[in-house]
């Protein structure tokens, strides 16, 4: 049986405008919807009929789409967002979309249909910019060229934080660690701010990146340590905690000690007791805050409301642990 | 608006026989169906019609209620959890259920509507006697007196295990400690098991335990480390890894030095990499394996299917770490 994708694909347009055809959404285009109706026609695409007499009917679910729940950022996140939600009398539904676009697109298909309210998450697709940003899905992160509302850490300001907490610590040379990705954008920002206040600062500076998909721990940090230019760093800052502890660990390995010769700062806030050991020097992301201010942000988008803002960014803290 | 849960309340029945009434389903007693028509009438219940109304309609929504997705074994669960559903097209609601009665009574009525096909989780409330072990429920835990089909991994192997494993690596006596609930049954049996391990190898032991309503990390721990008969235990097993870790801390505070003076085994196994120490000798549940078994079990429930158990205890395992 065709999907709702098959016909998005063969119209050539996305999932959302071949829903809107479906539900006779008059904003589509008189042309756009002669080609979702000719490749409809021709796949013999059945719409879900029994989510098309339910359309009316307010759905009280929303959906969080999570590259992995089993992450502690994420489960944290998700933690608040089921609290904020249920306080509103709405449902939670959850979905570990990681490395899934199938997954996410069916519950985009979900949203169209009013099979469920909103979205909460981080999307990887492609959402045409025609879009109306009033759509109710809150974004945990801003891609660029897409009008989706976002709620994000202030990851500039983190960034520049870092350098400050870094340089009070006494390091004379600091260096940012980051594993990349062509998904994640607004994480970029922590990179900036990086390297701003170094610049303001006149400290000299690092930076050292790779992709996520050839990202290898071994090689990474061997290639670190084998650069020349990296053999006065005594500050670090990794753009994760997950990251900053790698660091620490590898360090380690090699003789050095932290914080007594490199004073290291990770990003996240990941830890929420010091029974585990290194207790981090962190730039901690205010999961809660996020969470509720999605919640709170998405049901105004359900109510038909437009928000004032495309991106909206909460502040962060910095969390002295044991290694600065 | 009177709520499910007020008719049942003024009926003295459960939730799940007024839902039964509302469904005309035949198997209520006839005196019971009249006592529930009678609160139903008394306080103007209405039955949500809609849901009624789809009562035929397959649910592909199965919700989990868990203590709190924050913790990082229910977040592991979790994980695996939706991704088993969503490989046989099922959708994951998540409801974080701790200490919230009402929260998991909502439940129980939607499986009753049939909005949800089925719940895998940790249940707090009285289920009656009286409903069949065929109701598509799977616990976590199992609760004595209650015909819930129960997942779990083998706790009693598990106590004994731990004894095994510090007897092995030298220790002459052995502690158990545990946080009690009224709540957790099948927990007990990590201390049964532990119990019967030091008796079978001749080995003197004590238990320590406290009830999670006056428990306080530092009290407990000032107690233990108080007892005279408490002094010449150098084996030590916790019966979750967070309380193992706070024992470590406490040890070191006092100057006792893990694992030369004291061996520690915990239970779970929630590391899932060796960056943050200690890193804890554990028996690890098959966090994965019983998540898949919760979801394999359930779907044959909502086939129809009757189980041929009651309880399903998943093997475990001894995972050494640094503090044995």
């Amino acid at each position: 049986m065709p999907s709702i994708k098959d016909v998005a694909d063969l119209a050539g347009v996305g999932v959302g405008t071949v829903s809107r055809v479906i539900n006779k959404n008059p904003t589509v285009k008189p042309e756009t919807r002669e080609k979702v109706n000719a490749a409809i026609k021709k796949l013999n695409y059945i719409p879900n009929e029994v989510a098309r007499n339910f359309k009316m009917q307010k759905s009280t679910m929303v959906a969080l789409l999570l590259p992995s729940i089993w992450h502690p950022f994420f489960s944290e996140f998700a933690y608040y967002i089921e609290d904020a939600l249920d306080k509103e009398g709405y449902k939670l539904m959850l979905c570990n979309s990681g490395g899934r676009p199938d997954k996410e697109i069916y519950y985009l298909d979900m949203l169209n249909q009013n099979k469920v309210a909103g979205i909460i998450g981080i999307t990887y697709n492609e959402i045409e910019d025609s879009v109306s940003t009033d759509i109710p899905i809150i974004s945990l992160d801003r891609h660029f060229g897409k009008k989706i509302t976002c709620v994000t850490s202030d990851n500039y300001a983190g960034g520049r934080m870092a350098v400050m907490e870094l340089v009070k610590a006494g390091v004379t040379k600091v260096a940012y660690l980051g594993i990349t990705s062509s998904v994640y954008s607004e994480v970029l920002l922590r990179k900036k701010g990086f390297m701003d206040e170094a610049e303001a600062q006149g400290i000299e500076y690092v930076t050292y990146e790779e992709h996520d998909a050839v990202y290898d721990d071994d090689t990474f940090f061997y290639d670190f340590f084998s650069k020349k230019e990296h053999e006065d760093v005594n500050g670090i800052f990794a753009n994760t905690d997950l990251l900053a502890a790698k660091y620490i660990d590898k360090a380690k390995q090699k003789g050095i000690l932290i914080p007594k010769d490199v004073k290291v700062i990770g990003y996240d806030g990941i830890q929420d007791n010091k029974l585990f050991r290194p207790f981090l020097s962190t730039i901690r992301q205010p999961v809660e805050e996020m969470a509720r201010m999605s919640v709170e942000l998405l049901l105004r988008k359900i109510e038909g409301e437009t928000l004032d803002q495309d991106i909206y960014r909460v502040p962060v803290m910095y969390r002295e642990g044991e290694t600065t």
